[in-house]
């Protein structure tokens, strides 16, 4: 099945329009400029007498936007960001070894400890450059920094696959596998596929992590990638890796590679992903933990994992068009990545809890041993480890790269927003008020052509040809379909193996997963029961510029008593749910996405 | 009100003989064998080429294990036992100082740190020896151990109170002020009660704590006592300190103490406690936290901070005779207490959890740092810091203390307990086969008497006489009356801003909390919801010997999806509880006190 990348689509209004002109008007400089202030911009000068020591993990920062802004330039100019990034792609070949070699830190810091330590993510930053620098080719054309990332894939697989004499064979931090994909699509070099293979064909097969504090599942490098069957691990690290399975099973038709993915992706799906499509519940090791452990008020479900998964379903698509892969982009696109930023583009979550009680912040107060680690309840505009914003800044801007898949038979329309594409020789323009409600109306000029549209996971039934979860039409040149998927609210429930969801429900109405706040609810959430039976009404909030769901709920009588024999007097409430990612853009707040029911 | 001490009343017979038989055959020899083994009995020879190392701690676990031998001791005579008591004091008269200090690892290992460190319980060892040598004193009538705690106890006054030399002015682990007061009782002197009287009266008046780990609340001292209004910090320190402001709020007749005693109480009642009695919930500082944060799971619950409780209502119904005060004590004794030891008598709990799920051990089990630090699963012989077994050990023996208060009016009945007791001139025999039922014969012997029955917390409506939450019959010699308060289950719910319990119920019987073991309802106990208006059905469980309750409930239907549209399809079951104080008697289990209902 082909891609359809996102330079050949316009997305031309509505919901994602939006998103994409906030991350153009304020967060691509919003990042730039702590960027900036926290040092990581001066880092590229390579000033070894600079106070402010970088860190090993600041090249990918500045990648990752320096990627984004690739992407925001590919449809527009941005003058003042593209003198940016020529700033910093001069400083990069400056300070390029010639042999090839980049990165900040060890060559400022600690020169002599190069490719010494696989967990130092030298190799993900490398690849993140690479990702960088191949999008910035596409959007420019300019090739400068193509070749200097050339140079240094050339030299890592010098030391790694033909020398053989780095430290350690494969990366602790999974990146420069799928990045290397990307340099032989825009370079025709086979070799950087095959340094792709030889990093995952490597992994794995002995062991080669030394550390006490972790064990090598956290690097995915506990059995060769093709036996592994669950989702372990750091969760950024390990969709990473999936991504570049998922690529070499499709560039090599590996049919064990593919086969290792599919499971893998089950497993996520079936036992270790929140109803927001986030992963990685566990803070140790920012990792997948045992199925059905899916706690909501400690989920770590960093923003990065949320992309991941979006970028290791889109490759599964890609594989076998199975509309599962896109219901789950649907899922995370809509819930656990868009609450990742704040309504105004500046402030970000790295972890995306699904439930905040601030009051617990205070628990442990007196004390500095914290009994709970819990996630931040506000949005900040820059982390130590600033991984998540940048992502933010490449994934808005290429957005579209989840709408359509086509073979010569069809095209498949997967996603669904008022857009313009250009699909082998075909255009197709959506007009959509998606997900405010469920009408699409699309229509194909240039050709006859066979549409497939994916049937969102939502709806109960549809009344039509359905083959495989696509709707089918064979649409005449000019043709337009209008589709309506009815999205009323729903209340959802876990599986009963989720304990941490037990005896609650959540509420979802299409792709959008709501909360309750308390900036609408009032304090503890947790009292609150929805009435099983309510009639929802809807309304937009224009304050959050959302369709909220308003119901009927009860809460208990407050009282003095701790305990006191169960009671079935209720004081009638009306209850205002949100969409999950608009939560804590009014202030801190109480929020929870599970909720009781009766 | 006056105190009846357990060595006027012998339980003939029920739960608690049971119990205390097996403190007396097994738990008393199981606790030395393990103390003798990890060295804390060989300690007291100070031998300073030991290749074991004394911790600061170590005095006081021997000599509550001292304590509680006395009090085994003064009912039935103990050859075995008395002789390691007697080698015991022996080597603390020979390795005392000439100055009367007295302290293992301050004279094996730290010599010139003595009275230095507020922080390593010099004074809190002292206070647990005062404490076995007065009970020594009354079980033998010999006074040698006490004679050596007074000669320490008057170079404490010197050095703290008469001197000032000591490094710090009040103790870091509070115990040592309700051991004086108990000196003071048992040899008449004054200055005993008085230099109690310094501690508590020093104590946050001015900041002498230096560490950073933690604030002063954590010791009770960031404000003076009196003016302390709610249950901070370490619970076992506080329960301590709160006994010995009762101690004094009586012996000096201190409003003030008493006032802030009584408000630290209904803190403790109506924001900070357990169902089960159990108090301290967070594992940061083994400490209270803020209001209604009484998670189940990672509940700490110190089996110590239970008994503490029980020992500062006990001084308080002294101060008050307020039936408030037993139905606490009385909750504590048969579930936060009781549960801190197995059936068999050999291991130990020092966190009661209300919840366990052993699955969640394997959370990040990749990986060593814990997001969640999850108490032991089942009960263990001997802890690195062991005070629990022997806190155990002297309080089951005495646990008749509880029984009885009088005054010139009334003799006043708290506790339900098979036996005979000796009041002021009358004696009281109790008949009852409590908590099994609620039936209770009372017997009065040797003058016309008034009696004062408390009616259990769980009584929902007592038919007779009632002042204050007394029963109350005017008895002529010889006459019995025939209690029978109704024990049926009862569902109960804890105030709604206990978000830990929201949309759950717990079952009680009587004073019995109840909960649902795995090894009887099988794994996943959360999805379990009892039918509210289900029959209970009672039955005894040979095996636990113990009256267990069975209900009917429901369980959700397995699926294999991880979200799905809410359903009402249900499975029918049977839930089988048995008493919480039994749980963990079979092997590792998931258990929940807190359960769904609908």
């Amino acid at each position: 099945m082909n891609k359809v990348e996102f330079n050949n689509i316009k997305i031309t209004g509505g919901f994602w329009k939006e998103r994409q002109d906030l991350i153009r008007n304020v967060t691509a400089k919003a990042v730039y400029d702590r960027f900036y202030d926290t040092g990581r911009i001066d880092a590229f000068k390579f000033d070894k007498k600079s106070e402010i020591k970088p860190h090993i993990f600041w090249d990918s920062d500045v990648a990752k936007w320096m990627e984004g802004v690739a992407y925001l330039i590919q449809e527009k100019s941005e003058p003042q960001l593209e003198a940016i990034v020529e700033n910093l792609i001069a400083l990069i070949e400056k300070n390029q070894d010639d042999c090839g070699y980049f990165n900040i830190f060890f060559t400022v810091v600690e020169p002599q400890n190069r490719f010494v330590n696989r967990d130092c993510h030298e190799l993900y930053c490398a690849g993140h450059l690479m990702e960088a620098a191949v999008a910035y080719y596409y959007a420019t054309g300019k090739r400068k920094f193509l070749d200097l990332m050339c140079k240094y894939a050339d030299y890592i697989e010098k030391r790694f696959k033909i020398d053989k004499d780095a430290k350690f064979v494969t990366p602790g931090h999974q990146e420069i596998e799928l990045a290397l994909v990307k340099m032989y699509e825009a370079t025709g070099e086979k070799r950087y596929l095959e340094l792709s293979k030889f990093f995952i064909d490597e992994r794995g097969k002995k062991s080669e992590f030394k550390y006490d504090w972790c064990k090598e599942s956290y690097h995915q490098s506990h059995i060769p990638v093709r036996e592994q069957k669950e989702a372990v691990g750091h969760a950024v690290r390990a969709t990473y890796l999936y991504c570049a399975m998922a690529d070499l099973a499709l560039r090599y038709n590996d049919k064990d590679l593919q086969s290792a993915c599919e499971t893998i992706f089950e497993d996520i799906v079936n036992h270790k992903m929140y109803i927001t499509g986030g992963i990685g519940s566990s803070r140790a090791g920012e990792a997948f933990t045992i199925p059905y452990d899916l706690p909501n008020l400690i989920a770590y479900t960093e923003s990065c994992a949320a992309i991941g998964l979006i970028l290791f379903c889109h490759r599964m698509l890609l594989l076998t068009n199975d509309v599962k892969y896109s219901h789950v982009i649907e899922r995370a696109l809509y819930n656990g990545f868009l609450s990742s930023f704040s309504l105004d583009g500046k402030s970000f979550f790295y972890c995306n809890p699904l439930e905040v009680l601030p009051s617990l912040k205070k628990r442990d107060g007196e004390l500095t041993e914290k009994t709970i680690n819990m996630p931040i309840t506000e949005r900040v505009e820059v982390f130590e480890c600033s991984c998540c914003p940048p992502n933010i800044v490449r994934f808005v801007p290429s957005v579209a790269n989840y709408l359509y898949t086509y073979d010569q038979n069809a095209i498949y329309v997967h996603q669904f927003m008022e857009s313009t594409a250009s699909i082998n020789g075909v255009t197709i323009e959506q007009k959509t008020s998606y997900p405010l409600n469920g009408k699409v109306e699309i229509t194909v000029k240039g050709k006859n052509t066979r549409l497939c549209v994916r049937i969102p996971e939502y709806v109960e039934i549809y009344q039509g040809e359905n083959a495989d979860g696509y709707a089918i039409f064979d649409l005449k040149d000019g043709d337009t379909v209008a589709l309506d998927f009815e999205m009323k609210p729903q209340l959802i429930e876990a599986n009963p193996l989720v304990t941490f969801d037990s005896g609650k429900v959540a509420l979802m109405r299409g792709p959008m997963v709501y909360c309750l706040e308390e900036v609408d609810n009032g304090k503890n959430l947790r009292d609150i029961r929805i009435d099983k039976n309510t009639e929802f009404s809807e309304f937009i909030d224009t304050s959050l510029n959302a369709l909220c769901i308003e119901a009927n709920a009860y809460r208990r009588k407050p009282t003095e008593k701790l305990y006191s024999k169960l009671s079935n007097e209720r004081i009638n409430i009306k209850a205002k749910f949100i969409p999950y990612h608009t939560f804590a853009n009014r202030g801190e707040s109480e929020m929870t996405v599970w909720f009781l029911a009766e």
